[in-house]
């Protein structure tokens, strides 16, 4: 695909906000499934309605742009779900495990606060404004979800890995 | 590899950031290659330097736990610069491109920001002092060159693609 305007910029913006989206919509339940600590597993469910939530925004969002917001793969979320994944299949202890799924979440988050910033950027530069607060929303969701997850991740370091030096 | 203990994981994001230093070392003098802007050229190249700084940091970490650096594939990283590598075959105009390679560095930072957070975390549960401070070096640097991208990607919005609606 070209990218001859900002409009261009955007759309593969959206298309690879909606793949990540989806990719993360078939990860979560399997992070669910290997996290022991009560409020992470909490926490992770709870994003992933919220993950729902998001895409349909950004269907919401393509159809306003006239385009389809499948086909392509966003390759930055799969590398790190991949990363994610390696933890699931390690041999390892539960908090520990858990401490690994916070970290891998939280590179998670931090990767759509960005992409999605970016998106509304471009968003505010073509006028969408329908579009600018459907994005916000999604990012401040992302963002409380990172802080969520640093909270939980505290907490199981506190009372099972051990204190902090 | 198992992970049994925070010092398992953080010898596993030592490696994995070591990984990650080292794709971005290879991946930025293309991207540089390719911008056009004088500020964004100089903001990588000036970020290229900073990079071979924070791998050899993460050299002296490993050598402190007795580890090879080495060895492993960061995974996230390599997806997110795959993905910042389709922007730069793209055909695209050149202050989109730039704009473009903004919001890819952007998404590289990010990565980078959350996991030498991790791992700081986890020296300070290890009681590993002198890490600290090393990472917390790196962790700034990174901050600061989002800063810089941050910027440099409004001048390139206001100057050549348009201005914000």
């Amino acid at each position: 695909m070209a990218l001859e305007s900002v409009h261009d910029l955007y759309v593969e913006h959206v298309r690879d906000l909606y793949s990540a989206e989806q990719q993360i919509t078939e990860a979560l339940p399997k992070m669910i499934a290997m996290a022991t600590d009560p409020q992470l597993r909490e926490g992770l469910t709870r994003h992933l309605e919220e993950t729902r939530r998001q895409a349909g925004r950004l269907v919401t969002i393509a159809k306003g742009l006239d385009i389809e917001p499948e086909g392509k793969t966003c390759q930055g979320m799969k590398g790190l779900l991949d990363e994610g994944a390696e933890v699931l299949t390690e041999d390892a202890d539960p908090a520990v495990r858990d401490t690994a799924i916070v970290s891998a979440g939280q590179r998670v988050e931090h990767y759509e606060i960005s992409a999605y910033g970016s998106a509304r950027t471009y968003a505010r530069l073509l006028g969408r404004h329908a579009d600018i607060e459907m994005l916000h929303t999604s990012i401040s969701e992302e963002g409380g979800a990172d802080k969520t997850l640093t909270m939980v991740g505290e907490q199981i370091i506190r009372s099972q890995v051990g204190p902090a030096a």
